[in-house]
């Protein structure tokens, strides 16, 4: 490949099947490069370090996992059926996630685990999403005035850790998983409209 | 030791100390028997297999860990002061656990793995005894009726998995893990309430 054309992109997908391939313990910039046709030098021109490299697969991945969110935050409904349709968004990326590609899903747990900063970083950026959607329902009266927002959205996403939080993955299969989430999703709206 | 007086109780207590000692992993009935001063043998005549030990030792821990639940949910309280101080109550013991002796609470979480059955039906026993005080709440009209006391038993412990699943333990040293868990008990409750 001739280097003037590399993009980050390129880097990044790259990187994304090397590290399903060889899984993430495994995985090196050389490998990165090899299937790229270009030198480890040339990566590192990019990525500072195998962990910026790493970080940067990372990121992407969430964000391509999360990318329908912000529309749902922003979108037109009423706070209570948006907070509900974004919960629901959530998880059924999760799901959908794991169930097409358990075996990159598996890779991207342990990426995760490793990148504790990146993922505080990704956390609350969801909650700030969802502090949001909560603020508009207390300005509008359907929420009652229990608490700011940014606290009830932690609360509302620690609630509902059972159904994005990876190391459950292996539960959102149970036949009973998705009435468990509606169920749930309902009792953290009648807390939150409680007056 | 006399084997006439081995008791169920010292081959348990022998038996946790050898799991403690030497990891879930490496602990064998061999080293129960050594440490009794018995032959494995006799161990047997006790305990048919290995995993059947284990999963005693495994009941036990949950037992003395939960011990002081029953009472609480059959205390003389309102079902809303009974259902925070139940899920106070079990939060509090674990975090115990763990704060107190890390080694065996790690040791535990690898048993409790193992033994999904007894997990299973312990859950239910947890789950039972919420149940029956959401039941009582329903019937004195300050729980509003969204739901059949199980399911509600069900998602309530699910919503508050963050703070008694032993996956989760390293969060609860958090400054501020007591201080969600509050929070989120109290946005439950309202959504029990909620008419």
């Amino acid at each position: 490949m001739a280097e003037a054309a590399l993009s980050t992109e390129q880097i990044l997908e790259a990187a994304e099947d090397v590290l399903r391939r060889f899984g993430p313990a495994k995985a090196t910039v050389v490998d990165v490069a090899r299937a790229l046709g270009v030198s480890h030098g040339t990566v590192y021109r990019y990525f500072p370090s195998k962990a910026a490299l790493r970080a940067a697969v990372t990121q992407r991945w969430l964000d391509r996992a999360h990318a329908e969110l912000p529309a749902v935050a922003a979108g037109p409904q009423s706070p209570e059926v948006r907070l509900r349709s974004w919960l629901e968004t959530l998880y059924q990326a999760k799901k959908r996630k794991v169930l097409d590609d358990p075996e990159l899903f598996a890779t991207y747990s342990v990426l995760v685990d490793e990148s504790s900063a990146l993922i505080d970083e990704h956390r609350t950026e969801l909650e700030n999403q969802l502090a949001g959607i909560i603020a508009e329902g207390l300005e509008d009266g359907v929420f009652a005035d229990a608490g700011d927002p940014l606290t009830l959205a932690h609360i509302v996403f620690q609630a509902t850790a059972r159904f994005h939080d990876p190391a459950y993955a292996p539960t959102w299969s149970a036949p009973s998983a998705d009435q468990d989430f509606a169920a749930l999703v309902g009792l953290l709206l009648r807390g939150l409209a409680a007056h």
